[in-house]
């Protein structure tokens, strides 16, 4: 019995969405008879084509239950037991994930300040020293998300630069893509050209928040660089038995441009809440509304007084985002609707204006 | 497109299964719009309902991933850092976990060996002593598995007494409930009979193996001995976002017996397979064929000999379970038939004949 | 056979030095005959009596290894799995440790920039918030280092207005005294007064770097705030069996002052080795040699040119602090003379003038 | 001020005794000075030649606290991961090391059930398998004790048998030597004659219970087998700073024979006491006394009456193994004496006449 509102919208995160039927019809299609667990299955099989032809000849995936699980099987399986992390302060793995990569298997982390949550070179080789010298852990993976935690993007070039500023000091590079289609759609590019082709060695790529309904992997892009994939995701609880549905969810997005066209609107929602906010603004009608990121996918940050956010929360679920400064996160999904916008970005209006 | 054959039985696992018809249409149901994330969600909530029904009144559902996340969240709240768990050389958590207890949160385990894998008081303690004494890891809970590994049954009276035992020496006691509705099927007693009233304290209870996609939780029977649930399940890695979903195959399972019917078809099949293969041994045409344990739930275990199993292997899917001694596992489902059996009989005793 | 130079000085760090005569005298008072082992023996009793009366009767003792070892058991113990620490980035445990305090028990750090490596109620509420949300690792330890990591060392003011912070929050305060010696001597204060009276909860109390040979310890001087410490040490591995040699290293240090007046002294060749050069600067004999601490206790950091640095260094041992900026580390010990420092000075002038 | 009897001597334990005298003389030698910390100086670079001598030119030594350090060190760096190691049930990793190998670093142990602690190629069979299979914890180290924590000592043959079937299956071989001097000598053998030509490819050495004061050790023997061991000795918080003291008493029992000759001792002091009681038995003056080992190195494993074992604990201090069975340990170190068995022996006899 359907208990919820299945028409509401939040703007609160991509992950409030539900999942997009052709996923469903997708589970019911892997459904019925018995098919080997845990991965040795028809489905993981042809995934494990598709991600080649995706990401090329050398690529392999390993799918995993969550994104906290990719990025600790990822970063573990990175670099030895001495090894550390280098990401920005605002990094999932260092704010979000509950302490689950120093606890599940002692990561180190060394989180460097950035505002917009990207990562450069120089920013990099504050933490990227020390190599050799016991008493500091060893600075072995570099660590960077696309689209970063703040909604913006990293060019190519910006990750070729870090890329290869990092190989040349020996260090491994992992991409945090839990919302790796919004970037790629933000940037016109293919997964390929994004990741393999710039020098990522290895990947979460997350599928639940573009509409699957529990659906995160690693895609080990350089397999030189994360030996033991097998048994690490196994060791550290990310193994599922039923696999055939996991991957089933990733043939779904990844045929028919599912996934990518789920990323372009969504992205597309953000910058249309973005700009008829914009224009709001220059017309007087968002007082005191002021944007402290750029958008290029689908997020907006915004501060507003607090009495607005008030005002406006009582209608619509969204994420406070750095309290201090009362600074929050607006999130569109593959399933908001312009009207959906619409009707947001006229009650921010009222509420800035009510709360004058 | 389907790729695989939805016709195909095997006799490897439960796990190789598919899902309930019921379990996808409950998916499609709680679908559409957007709801908190990680728990916060009507289906989640309405759960929470549910399991206090069916356990008692103070019992909290915590859904998780798979059954290592399960064991893992559940013996780590259940005992301080300098803990250790006493269980048999036959637990899951032992045997074929990859190592997960001790890598996720350190946990020390003291296996007993036993022959049905159910241990007994004095097999408890065997290493249930050493308390305060610093150079020990401190024995501070039992996890005991129902059904056990063998696909035996602890009864109530057998519960009871292991619970006292350890309460008496003030150990939480664990039951990890991968098959609980097969072992509650099998006495043919309420999930609350079997675990709150006979003095469990923290459950792994178990969805998936009966018919569902990918729902495994734990449940606090006694909410004193699992202290920061909420934060341990996100630190390790078993906290899913769109939870709603997994919810929602709790419901459909505890909704109109679904799942305890299924619980007992598949041990009714398991039964069948028994005694259909006892009395091809009576009257001679199973040559070399044996038992090793009790059929009390929806598991065989025989010894025969090994160009048997290969030949039977060509057809069929199933595990060794101990090569030195010839024992293989036959396993049946929610959605094994009696066709299947009877042809699954057949062909083993043709397999036998030809090996002899 | 000795095969060093018991003559030469370096000004690289106090564990450069050996131990003072009376610690080897006292190791000789205590051999001989059985005792127990792992503390149940007279020389750690006594001490337990010394300490209760130096920090307070709540006060226990819990002598380890090193440094790291009593960081990580002091920290460990303070928190529940799913805590975390708020520290400096110029903290020892995040820069020094090899990532122990992650490796070893899954600690979680959440550093905070700060210039003078002192932090302050402001500073630590940068990361002290999120209290019950699951997402974040709960900010539930403020760890703070006296004298800390760039010689500065805590006003009482200035750890009283942190400890009631902190507690007003919930949290529990560590003070990693790894060299508590030097502070207290910089300060002209009792332990008691530094640690127990202004609101610390658990010590690292350092012996090696003021003259030990090996003698470490954590302190408890809050009890509610540490469970476990008795299992905790010896799970970590920092329980030694022959304990009465480590705690009789203390208890030497402990009387007739020996400890606090070779921190007195090491200040003392600091604060001459700064007016020195001070003097030299103002007589312009020390071109371009700039500081960039305060030095409170016994060490002085600098920046002076990288050729004068090579030309120092030809003759004495001291560390690069941060190489971008050319920054050392010069440090004074129990056992560097006077005439050590002024050779010193005199070399860093000589550097500084030829190095033009 | 010397607050015990220096005259006692116990069975207790080898760490009850105090340190030789030419130790406490050595660590005077070494003192003086400022030599570089953290292993750089020229004791542990004198003990990194003395151990190439002594066990082969691919030997390398890395000094570390106690015992638990070095094994879970040793242990930690032979393995991935997603390793196990298979030990016997009395192992000191598995029942005396407060979890520790689970907790530091998440190691994974297969316990084998053997009634005098020693392994044999069929014993490790039993849990050497399933290589490949990413449920199973990969058993890729093989851990035995020598001598073992029963008091029985490998020959070279046996220690040669295991080593090829653990080499022939992939593992490694590590030997936990906190008694390596007492196994030695009970041998006649040299210690590279024990270890690494009988294919020993990990060593933990002690040196605590020989007579030092505190000086363990791990010896890589097989350095292809352990990677990062500079790291990782860091990373588990084994890594001294005054490491000059602890390699000067490895010199010291190293020279002259003495570390091997107070083994002999007390390898002697265990033989007649058994021999002492063997003969009273004899004589029907130590009624019930049995043995329950062999006496091959420094200990005596017995039963007695609970009423001997209680009025004998009045005078002597020892420790209770079995309880269960009233099994008890005794234990000679390098400064019992002759005069000191006789004086137990005669004790024992007292204690078990009045008890009859």
């Amino acid at each position: 019995m359907t208990i919820h509102d299945p028409h509401r919208i939040a703007f609160a995160s991509d992950n409030y969405a539900g999942v997009h039927q052709q996923i469903l019809d997708g589970l019911a299609i892997a459904n019925g008879g018995h098919v080997s667990a845990y991965g040795d299955d028809p489905y993981t099989a042809q995934l494990g084509a598709v991600i080649r032809d995706t990401f090329g000849e050398q690529a392999e995936i390993f799918p995993v239950f969550n994104g906290t699980g990719a990025n600790v099987l990822a970063l573990t399986a990175s670099m030895p037991r001495w090894g550390a992390v280098v990401c920005s302060t605002h990094a999932h793995i260092h704010t979000d994930e509950g302490g689950a990569p120093e606890r599940i298997t002692g990561l180190k982390l060394y989180p460097v300040p950035t505002p917009d949550a990207k990562l450069t070179p120089d920013l990099v080789a504050t933490e990227a020293w020390g190599f050799g010298f016991e008493h500091r852990a060893q600075p072995l993976v570099l660590s960077i998300t696309q689209t970063t935690e703040l909604g913006t993007v990293y060019s190519l070039d910006e990750i070729r630069a870090l890329t290869r500023f990092a190989h040349d000091k020996g260090m491994t590079v992992h991409m945090d893509g839990a919302r790796l289609w919004n970037a790629a759609a933000s940037l016109g590019v293919t997964f390929r050209e994004m990741t393999t082709d710039v020098g990522v060695d290895i990947l979460s790529f997350g599928a639940t928040k573009i509409g699957g309904m529990g659906a995160e992997a690693v895609v080990v892009l350089n397999p030189e660089t994360a030996p033991g994939m097998l048994y690490l995701r196994k060791a550290i609880g990310q193994l599922g038995s039923k696999l055939r549905f996991v991957s089933q969810q990733y043939l779904t997005l990844l045929e028919n441009d599912l996934g990518m066209s789920a990323a372009r609107h969504a992205n597309a929602m953000a910058a249309i809440l973005r700009d008829t906010l914009e224009g709001a603004i220059v017309r007087g009608e968002a007082p005191e509304l002021a944007f402290t990121q750029k958008t290029e996918a689908n997020a907006v940050f915004a501060t507003l007084p607090r009495p607005a956010i008030d005002r406006l929360r009582e209608t619509f679920h969204f994420y406070d985002w750095d309290e201090s400064i009362n600074e929050v996160r607006w999130m569109t999904a593959f399933d908001t609707t312009e009207a959906d916008v619409v009707r947001f970005a006229e009650a921010i209006c009222a509420a800035l204006t009510d709360a004058k």
